[in-house]
């Protein structure tokens, strides 16, 4: 079936229920950023494969919106169909909100189904839209309809991660949140994410691509918790282990009859962001608080024992990567014929042969010249570029450990490069040297500090359309907060122990595209009488082509920081790598 | 009296009225951060004189909560009485409404007089004491009581600022902000900052110490518009243009009953944080939309008649400046005794001297050594610091113009210093360099630029506890927003046309104090495939003693920028200086 068809089948949908438009947006019940295929419809419907956007269906158009990491990618996946790319976020560009109200008239109805959305999500939407006259439904799930061979809801066998690993059980955790519930008046707390429930159980799974998560609820009572999960996924050891911890096993879905039962006495706390709008609805009899996030605070911080693990993890991690790095080389030396894709399953193997690895955090992209400025590139099987002795080769992996969770881009030069290219390159070296030694107060946000990885490309009117930075999850998601580094006025202050990742890049359309991503956690600096400082220490000590790199345009203090980085390097991957690798290596790594 | 005693008077009066705590804040019914004397009741009753700060009296405490800049001067203004100091926006320091929660029981009623508060400032005070079961009563002006020797309100001649300066007349602005008020749906609109009615309607006057401001409201309404203020004040000829420009003038106090007899088809928009609530209160029958400030945005952004203006103004400012540190200097190489005060009365003759000179736009900072560190020292006639030929003198100050409004510091070393000092002064130099030659894509805010400047103070645990700079009036308020370089998180964008100072600073408590100010204007930098940019463009070119820089701490481009500044300057001063006054500046300013 063609996207057109189903989209036009989708209007038939919508026409038996009298809809005007239909949103459907990139989620699942969880709001996972990563969804189980079963909940992957606006994949299926557009045909974007992106891990962000919206589609918004009306009778007559069709429109996505997606973020810069997607605008090359989307416009490619979706050419051959009725949908118009809306590069979200893009001055001038409208929101899909002003999009319905600009299209639509007084007294159509917004259809969407409400476990998608955020109960503050569907709050706004329906107030935006009733601004215009035009009504939501939120009652209709069409993927239902339409989506007939739709993949089923997975069931993976769950695992309790160690507190060697986790640094907290998940008792201690409980208590922590329970305190919290306390302070902010809530009787009971309902935890919806999936890498909340994870870090506030300890437990681990694998339904979901790339995360190892077991698809699960929480709710918090003052003395009692229940953990709502598909029993299939548990044995009797990992619920022993649950039950010790202070959890109630329940069926999956029975969180909803929970919460409706819940009295009169009961007050259910949630972040009307981080739940979706089915679960604070089922609040009937107990009061219902809106309190920001409990769990994501403390997730952020990652205790003593989760550091030292991560300095490990990431030791690990690297020697796959600088493995694969010289096996790329080397098989473009000796002539055979590699592409992306070899590349992207090659680091599948080495990081499997690494300790505690439980696979990749994402889907590695591995994109050569042109396709790496798609900064979300996956290559395909049947489709994939070949590699050759010239231009650059971008790869973003990562990989999830029992002792963390990696994510790491380099970008290799395998052969000639222009000036323009190494320019760019010694431009983002630039930009994350000086992100990576920062030093800063105590209270300071991501968007107090983004500009110092920016602001080299700004002085030559560059710019990536995405944020510099993100949090990590601790074997979890790639992706998580409230941290990070990018412009927004994110309010989140860096605290001792969070981690983010550094990734500043040059992506010129069609042509090339650079990124150099390290990952840092937040250490203390100094205590003066002005305050308390604070910077970044480095995780990922991996090698970064010197190649590309244009001595001159560093200065002084940045010669001095790339060769003392790869100094380190090469001391970790010492003994590590076959003498062939690291010889290799050395001249790699050589002093500039 | 005392200011206990004054203290003492005051609760007489909150018990005959059943107050538990009373609040004074620092502003007028403008909400002004530079009140006429009639208002200052908060100095009155602290003797604490800096220009932002909250008495809190309750029955049997009383604080003051003030920001950075006047931690030292408060302690040392307030340090003979009863009231305590809170260190306001210091991680741990609780704010004014905490502290009354955590004081007063259930029950208890806080006074204040609600002429004093913007809308929103008196709804969240109501909200937060209503958390705790405490009333909020806003009807009470103490100070009316207990404050026997009040002056009376002023009323100096006004003047039209003829369009050759303002670059565009009344009419249009009016037109402007109609336009505005359609869109956002209000039939009429209240101005309630004084800046704000000068901007709107090209007057100016001199009711307020250091601004060119006529004590007056504005209201717009959808053909008509009234200006309200003291008859007194205006000539026939005055009162004529501004009726030429479209303007009804109305009695001062008539406002209240104007907004009460708007009917019921109006709609008026105020916006809540910038009216104060007595404005908003007195909205009966109309309805009353909460909007976002039409006027400020407008006016922040200087039109191209400004512009040029501002930068003669500047150039003219630099006159006096230059010619004031040469006496400096002279004086005490000749052994004469002067003062801090003498530096004080001096720059305001020398700017006198100056084409357009209204005065200065803040009482002059001269501050020598130790006094230094306290950001806003004011020097008194007969407390005041003898200069000596050591250590530094930090001069911060700024004329009113009809061709513009400055804001300089300069910081002097007279004599012999520290290597600790030179260091500081050097770090200050690299953080203002390091703003005004920054480029930053649109849409950048303060918060995102501020680490320019503070980042290298940070790198050394140094911080100042205040902003980067501010926006600046066109013979208005030195300081105006919506934008400003600070850590927190303010959503106003930097717009080719707006101003603003960069002003970093070491201030070592009773030892030193370094600050250099200099005022800079967003202009078009480049547009590029990544987007648009911008850059600073500088007003200000007041020569920098090269004397207190170590140049090994600069780089090669620091270097060339201090050198190719200092030219400029010297070629901005050639021919407006005596021959001494240009042979010393060409030493002052020597190459580095």
């Amino acid at each position: 079936m063609t996207t057109n068809e189903k989209i036009e089948l989708l209007r038939g949908e919508m026409k038996k229920l009298g809809l005007a438009a239909y949103v459907v947006p990139t989620t699942d019940p969880h709001l996972s950023e990563y969804t189980p295929d079963h909940y992957k419809f606006r994949h299926w419907l557009s045909g974007f494969l992106g891990s962000a956007g919206t589609v918004v269906v009306t009778m007559e158009k069709s429109g996505l919106w997606t973020d810069g990491r997607y605008y090359i990618q989307a416009a490619r996946e979706i050419e051959n169909s009725e949908i118009k790319l809306f590069r979200a976020a893009e001055p001038g560009v409208k929101t899909y909100t002003q999009y319905l109200c600009d299209e639509l008239k007084k007294g159509d109805v917004v259809g969407i189904s409400g476990q998608f959305f955020s109960q503050s999500g569907a709050d706004r939407l329906k107030k935006d839209l009733a601004a215009k006259g035009i009504e939501l439904n939120n009652e209709h799930d069409l993927s239902e309809k339409i989506w007939l061979d739709r993949p089923p809801l997975p069931y993976s066998p769950a695992f309790v991660l160690d507190v060697q690993y986790a640094g907290e059980t998940a008792r201690s955790k409980l208590g922590r949140v329970r305190d919290e519930m306390k302070k902010r008046g809530v009787t009971h707390y309902v935890v919806g994410k999936l890498d909340a429930v994870m870090w506030l159980s300890n437990l681990r799974g694998a339904d979901i691509h790339c995360c190892p998560f077991a698809i699960s609820y929480a709710l918090v009572g003052p003395e009692k918790a229940w953990l709502y999960i598909d029993e299939r996924s548990l044995d009797g050891e990992v619920s022993d282990k649950l039950m010790g911890e202070g959890f109630e096993i329940r069926p999956y879905e029975s969180i909803y009859g929970d919460i409706a039962a819940l009295g009169e006495d009961c007050t259910l706390g949630a972040d009307f962001n981080a739940v979706n709008s089915g679960l604070t609805a089922a609040a009937k009899q107990c009061s219902l608080k809106n309190i920001r996030d409990i769990v994501n605070p403390f997730k952020a911080v990652k205790n003593e024992t989760e550091n030292k693990n991560l300095m490990e993890c990431y030791e690990n991690d690297v020697v796959a990567l600088t493995k694969g790095f010289y096996w790329i080389y080397k098989c473009l030396d000796e002539g055979k014929k590699i592409t992306e894709y070899d590349v992207f399953e090659k680091l599948i193997e080495l990081r499997a042969e690494q300790p505690l690895n439980l696979g990749p955090s994402f889907d590695t992209i591995a994109a050569y010249k042109g396709n790496a400025a798609m900064m979300h590139y996956k290559p395909e099987p049947d489709n994939s570029a070949v590699l050759e002795r010239e231009g650059m080769l971008l790869i973003d992996s990562g990989g999830q450990y029992l002792n963390g969770t990696t994510d790491i881009t380099r970008t290799l030069v395998l052969g000639p490069i222009s000036d323009e290219e190494r320019h760019a390159f010694t431009l983002v070296l630039k930009s994350s040297i000086a992100m990576m030694t920062a030093k800063f107060l105590r209270g300071t946000t991501g968007a107090n500090l983004d500009i110092l990885a920016r602001g080299p490309l700004w002085d030559e009117g560059i710019d990536y359309k995405c944020g510099t930075g993100h949090g990590v999850g601790f074997c979890l998601n790639v992706h998580e907060g409230p941290q990070n580094l990018s412009q927004s006025l994110n309010s989140a202050a860096f605290e001792i122990g969070m981690n983010c990742t550094v990734e500043p890049g040059v992506y010129i359309e069609n042509r090339y595209g650079i990124r150099t991503e390290n990952d840092v956690i937040v250490a203390p600096f100094t205590k003066t009488e002005h305050g308390e400082f604070y910077r970044f220490e480095l995780l990922s000590y991996c090698p970064i082509d010197v190649s590309g790199i244009d001595p001159l345009l560093l200065s002084g203090k940045e010669r001095a920081w790339i060769n003392a980085y790869h100094e380190v390097c090469r001391n970790k991957l010492r003994g590590r790598l076959t003498d062939e690798e690291y010889a290799w290596l050395e001249n790699y790594t050589r002093e500039i």
